[in-house]
């Protein structure tokens, strides 16, 4: 395990590239006319967030030799498409909360909210233009098209007992992974790195997603409230089809198929049900074997980032996996 | 006057296009993980509307010589675009019908049509990249801009009584006049028209859009219900900063203004209150300087067209501002 945060070993590497992201960032979300843009979108930048994607894209395009000044607007893109998302999940969850401040939606409206998200997004595909690579173009279409497709999937399968280990994939693809993959990616591509170079870099984001929210799914039911700003229990009470749910009704019995029914599927919930549904994925041995995803996935990332040639990005990048899932393990 | 309508001319002239992109259009509305998709698209989609930006598209294409095949895939984006903003619109609206029908919020929820927007424009992005042409990605990148700017504007000035022309009219560039403007324009470029061609298109679809929406504007007020498909005072009780109420109010006393603070502003109506709004604005001429606004730009539309060579389409484009403008001359 390293010592040192990942996360923080990148921000200090890239600081005066993420100097230039936030001033682009910055310079990007202002609108004379309408000045409830940049006050909603300032409430969620500033409030920080660990800049994880826009770190990415610096990364894989610097391990691929920086070969256009591209990579700090890719960086941007891929930050204002992920400040886009948040503003509408936000309104589609009706959460109170991000990043310990009070959500745009509660602050101002859904209207608000929707409409701003609609201009980041409008932005991030301004910015993504001017770099004038269509292929960094498709890559981002293509992510954009994933998540959304996610996100609808999540919002259908809702309360769904019959989800599947496959369906969840594809919602996390959505959620996380696809722009994961999709920063890794246009930073080799903008920078003109081999084919197998790209893909590794893809496949680093996609896995590294992947393990970062299975992590999530597993700290709800199995962490302790003080590591996760959140409490233990919420995707519970929320009802969400995280993985330890799906796993653990697959082995479910009638009685115990009954219990999810209600408490899931019909939301009846009462005093000591988070604790028999947590009794019951130990039984079956649920949050083992949703451990066990979370490292498989978080080693897929390493071995993918493993083919890079050696380089201090390339061993920070090999670590954030570990990171990820080290409050797992 | 013309005696047929131009845009059903559009739409014989263009039969076999459209076809092409009402084809493309279902193809890529498909979604096989997220079924929730194809349907809430196809509510909307197969309700009609008028298929008019896209057979702009087509046309302005079709004038300067279809070099390429992607005016079908242009057309399509554009009505995909167009079909994302009705969708989040009537989320922010509260809408409950939509061409005749109960809007997608309705009969499923708004959280469907965030993300299904959302999705759409993502698509919409995908079929623009496939064109290969970074012109009309940088087009269509902007007017997207424009547009959730107008919308977000438009919402920080609802009820705002000191709302100018100049805010009325950057809310309508972002409401029609911008996806109108931009589904003209690159028609053009996509046939690698000149520079001068491609202005005058832009510059048709924007005033054609702003005569548009103000004639529209107008009839809210002085119309007949049975020609509106809505109620005469719709905009009044939605208490909307239109052009009639902003010409209005700029000739309004102190007794007058106070009648609009608390009709508009407070929301506080009572009968009669529609009646006497419809008095002051014949009163102060806010009706007829609405109507002459309208023939304004129909006007300006007619002569950018003006200067592009005699053809069928051109003619019928010609026709089209005059057609719009029809039940208020």
């Amino acid at each position: 395990m390293p010592l040192n945060k990942p996360h923080d070993q990148l921000a200090n590497i890239f600081i005066d590239d993420m100097e230039a992201v936030n001033k682009l960032i910055k310079q990007r979300m202002a609108s004379k006319a309408a000045p409830r843009i940049p006050e909603v979108t300032a409430h969620l930048i500033d409030a920080g967030g660990k800049r994880l994607r826009p770190m990415l894209t610096l990364a894989a395009a610097k391990m691929c030799g920086n070969k256009t000044p591209y990579h700090i607007h890719l960086a941007a893109t891929v930050e204002f498409i992920h400040t886009a998302t948040l503003l509408h999940d936000d309104v589609v969850d009706e959460s109170q909360h991000r990043r310990g401040r009070p959500t745009a939606n509660l602050l101002w409206d859904n209207q608000s909210s929707v409409l701003v998200g609609d201009y980041l997004f409008s932005r991030s595909f301004q910015l993504m233009v001017e770099t004038g690579n269509l292929r960094v173009l498709d890559i981002l279409a293509n992510a954009s098209a994933t998540i959304a497709e996610g996100e609808v999937l999540q919002l259908t399968v809702a309360q769904n007992l019959n989800t599947s280990e496959d369906t969840y994939l594809k919602v996390v693809r959505g959620k996380t992974a696809a722009l994961f993959g999709a920063a890794c990616k246009v930073g080799g591509v903008i920078s003109s790195a081999d084919e197998k170079i790209i893909d590794a870099l893809a496949a680093y984001g996609d896995a590294l997603g992947i393990s970062f929210q299975i992590t999530d799914d597993l700290l709800d039911y199995a962490g302790e409230s003080s590591d996760l700003g959140k409490s233990v229990g919420d995707d519970f009470r929320e009802r969400k089809m995280s993985l330890p749910l799906i796993k653990v009704l697959t082995q479910a019995d009638q009685k115990e198929k009954d219990f999810w029914i209600r408490t899931i599927e019909k939301g009846e919930q009462q005093d000591g049900d988070l604790d028999y549904a947590l009794e019951l994925m130990i039984k079956h041995d649920a949050l083992e074997a949703t451990r066990r995803d979370a490292l498989y996935w978080a080693n897929k990332a390493k071995q993918a980032m493993n083919t890079l040639p050696e380089s201090e990005i390339r061993n920070t990048l090999m670590d954030l996996p570990d990171y990820v899932v080290r409050r797992i393990t």
